[in-house]
């Protein structure tokens, strides 16, 4: 089965997530620019999320680009993925609304732990799923990355309950993290081609 | 005609309806866990139409899959599947906001109903728009499946007048019995593509 | 130039257009049926603009199909559609939310006579831009189904200020009228297939 | 790298934020026409910025047509531009709400000078991608409409504090520049493409 509709259903649902966060910039009445200070808490976790919502874009882009097969499996777990990204702007919007206070600070991190556990999840649905998605296994290698954040997400839900900043604080270190596209696929995938292509050659 | 801008067309408005239903949570102005509690039924109401919704948006991608022309009449069944999906997000705020009372989840019913009704009769334009399409029909054979459903469906509306989490409960029981995909079309599949190929193979 | 990321454009907006207007549905607060009640204007306005923005889907997809090339020209001419097509939802909500009074059942009219406009703009442009959309031209022919909607709009913005359901009776009609897909450039398209598979085979 | 997803992503958002602005015309509960008149300047604003985000869709398609490969950072700078666009519904419908005061008008244009300038960026990372993009370096050219562009948004700003509807007018004056396709990049490609045929014969 090919991978072309699964990555333009991804793609539909997640530009709508990273889009319709900003219909909780709520539009204020006043014409003055005295009006736009209570929206910066709100602005600023629109900034964090939309670059979170970029990275999980961007890697779920690099990861079906060494994919080569999907199959029933796959396709549940990336609606499973989506189902977590979907409750990104919930959380942004209670927590900027909020101005970063203990409780909305805790579930937005309990959301990007969830979304890095379905994330982990269907890569490891991807690499079980056959042959054709070796280059993938061995792209992710031990994941070093993934697991670091999962670390720093807990971290960051503990860090909350102290003072909610430090939750945030450990969040953005995530987001840094990653802002780094993942060059392991990315070089895997190179390396792949011009195996494939040294190969022809050699055929010939 | 190719079934490609079908396929693009409907993944839009199936990433749309998924996710516009997170808009219906909406933000609690209080920072605590406790403002989160009155959420739950829209929480679950949701759960249980993002499930539905991606059943549909899965046989959709199966069935396409299996599927190698498409006409006019095509084109219209397949706008008034998208009309009765697109109900989904009010029938879920309401069921959501009223604690799955008899009114809400018997419209819940009602729309999952014509749901079905709109898939078979979108199944039943594939299959009579031609001999290309043959493929499908095997796959779809008797639709034991979709029977049952509908007779849950009914089931479920007829319970929901007594006890509406027991209409709830049937509506969830088929959800649990479509998560399984559509391997009889994923089958089908598979073997046209091994005949063809053992066809192409004999031919050389 | 190519023409499937403009399909691929089109595509998105249609599907938000034609999925936003569900949110005019506004969920009652009560659980009892008779709460729907309130809604039937709206749900039989949302019924018909679904209807409307299907067609101009469907039409917008045979037309292009029919179309080898486009330039900038078009591209503009495309947006032009898409600004009118987008104020559908608007108009569909003051329609249903004041029972189809006459200034929201001439707005409706108006809106609907721009897009038809819009559309026979873009249809203009897409035969001057070359001699590659021959094919569209000769499909679209003197357009006698273009000039009876244009006229049924007029006399249903007429119709309004006597009567306003008289207005939507004229818009029906039209709809129904298109209804039926566009077989002139379908039928069109088949026979210059068929004339170049002929011609192909004549040169074997 | 292709850049075909890269493509969809970005006509994703552009059609949301697009549409979504749209949701800002709030119905008017009185079906006169005299509810619209207060309508008029979200309006106004609503179309100067339906134009833009059409220029800028425009202006993405061109400019990807003219490049060949994509890379990470090139994923970075465009939703960095995506964020950009992002925020033009929220200050079209603050600018709409406040009939074209200072306030809005300046936070409108910055919003547009930050999206000119996340689009530079975006050009400058594709060129510098690597060889196979030359010929959108050749035809960017030394990019006077792009500096035309920034000066005006400036001016804009400027006379915003003094008369808001000049700031407007200067806004306007870029959208008409702009509306003119970008004409470099179009005859670049084409003599690109003539040169690879002339070239395909000469070898044959």
């Amino acid at each position: 089965m090919g991978k072309t509709r699964l990555e333009a259903f991804s793609d539909g649902v997640i530009a709508i997530i990273i889009t319709i966060m900003v219909l909780e910039l709520k539009v204020p009445h006043d014409p003055t620019f005295r009006a736009l200070i209570p929206l910066w808490p709100i602005l600023m976790s629109y900034v964090l999320s939309f670059i979170y919502v970029g990275i999980y874009w961007n890697n779920h882009h690099h990861m079906l680009h060494a994919v080569e097969e999907v199959g029933g499996g796959v396709l549940w777990a990336n609606l499973h993925l989506l189902f977590w990204l979907s409750l990104i702007p919930f959380v942004t919007a209670w927590t900027g609304e909020n101005h970063f206070e203990t409780g909305p600070t805790v579930a937005y991190g309990v959301v990007l732990f969830m979304c890095a556990m379905a994330y982990s999840l269907l890569v490891n649905r991807l690499i079980h799923h056959g042959k054709k998605n070796a280059a993938l296994a061995e792209a992710i290698g031990d994941d070093r990355k993934g697991k670091i954040s999962v670390v720093l997400y807990l971290a960051g839900i503990g860090l909350a309950w102290l003072q909610p900043w430090l939750g945030f604080l450990a969040y953005a270190c995530v987001a840094v993290m990653w802002l780094i596209p993942d060059r392991r696929i990315e070089k895997k995938v190179v390396e792949e081609n011009e195996k494939e292509e040294a190969g022809e050659g050699a055929d010939k």
